[in-house]
């Protein structure tokens, strides 16, 4: 029994899967591809790419962004490991799983090379329907949806999401959509107000008056 | 180019690594064995297993759990997952961590099957030091002390390395060691009033006097 601890027989491959949300309309939104390859050929799945030989999972997962949407130096933490079995019906596969944050503005797509389709999908309409997704990507979903919800209330994941500069209503409505409820302004200012600062700029434009500009504080910077 | 992907030729081994953390003579501790084989044998290093073909990454963690202490059903929780593309020398080696946290009294040694020694190391001792420890084990061993001290102020990890009873200044014991720092008993009651509840029982016997005993209130007795 110990042999097969000591000399291994059997390899796996190992995949790196890559949840990319963003910010648009007021919801949040993740990329999407529809897989042109059998299994689940056309069916919706995360973007994801093998591990080669000599790469990190890390630059794996930013190979798959790249390659998906052209994006390079984006945010980007690892999720989970996700290990089960049966999860890939060809054979042993085991993927670690990143989520990359991005302003959408910032956000273009490139033809993916082996795709035939990339898009934004609503990710808490999608969490709530039944509509099949590739592997077990609906639990790798589900799993960062909580991670992202539960990180809002003691990181800065948030600030990803958000531009640079940004103002305060637009800050608050990106905590928001990430906590899933309405935050009192007063409060939600309050919180804020040890992490940003002014920039000294203004956002002007549209039939509102002009709204202060901030950005947020470096650690060292903070009270 | 894309046909690597397509087409892995190269697969890897996965191990899992475990990070048994246990609370003795007031220092937190973490279980370390002496490897008995290459690579790096004889230094010391994190129990790991190898994963086999038809088990998840948790089940060979439980496993190299059961085979250094005899122990099973603790809690454990995924860390991270290592993939530096050299972290081993013999070849691609991925390895996912996992956490365990086990009240000191359940935790009784059996022999390792492939090592010749187990053996409880002080934690923070260990990261100030530079004594040699096999392959990435150092960095697996940071990360998981970062995480530890941050999951305490919210989550209930610490009622881990608790036993199901437990006192209040015992309590405060182990937040304090998780945390690195003396936490105030007033607020440190006030903070814990929500999340636990008197067993009715009392923990008697030395020179003190009776303390009251606690446990932790089910999720849905919170207010």
């Amino acid at each position: 029994m110990e042999n097969q601890d000591l000399f291994p027989s059997a390899s796996m491959s190992v995949t790196v899967d890559v949840l990319l949300f963003t910010i648009e309309d007021g919801k949040l939104k993740l990329l999407l591809i529809r897989r042109g390859e059998e299994p689940f050929d056309g069916v919706p799945a995360l973007p994801g790419v093998f591990i080669r030989p000599d790469e990190t999972p890390e630059a794996a997962a930013e190979r798959a962004i790249r390659e998906e949407t052209g994006l390079t130096g984006i945010y980007l933490e690892q999720l989970y490991t996700f290990g089960a079995v049966d999860r890939d019906p060809r054979r042993r596969i085991i993927s670690i799983a990143y989520m990359a944050l991005v302003p959408r503005e910032r956000l273009t797509f490139t033809a993916g090379v082996r795709t035939r389709e990339a898009w934004l999908e609503d990710v808490d309409a999608l969490l709530q329907d039944d509509r099949p997704l590739a592997f077990d990507h609906r639990e790798i979903i589900r799993t960062a949806r909580i991670r992202l919800a539960g990180k809002v209330e003691y990181t800065d994941i948030a600030f990803h999401l958000a531009g640079e500069k940004f103002t305060l209503p637009d800050l608050q409505r990106i905590f928001e959509i990430l906590l899933g409820e309405k935050l009192y302004k007063a409060n939600f200012r309050k919180k804020m107000a040890e992490k940003i600062e002014e920039t000294g700029g203004m956002l002007s434009g549209g039939p509102y008056r002009p709204s202060k500009l901030y950005r947020l504080k470096k650690e060292k910077d903070r009270s």
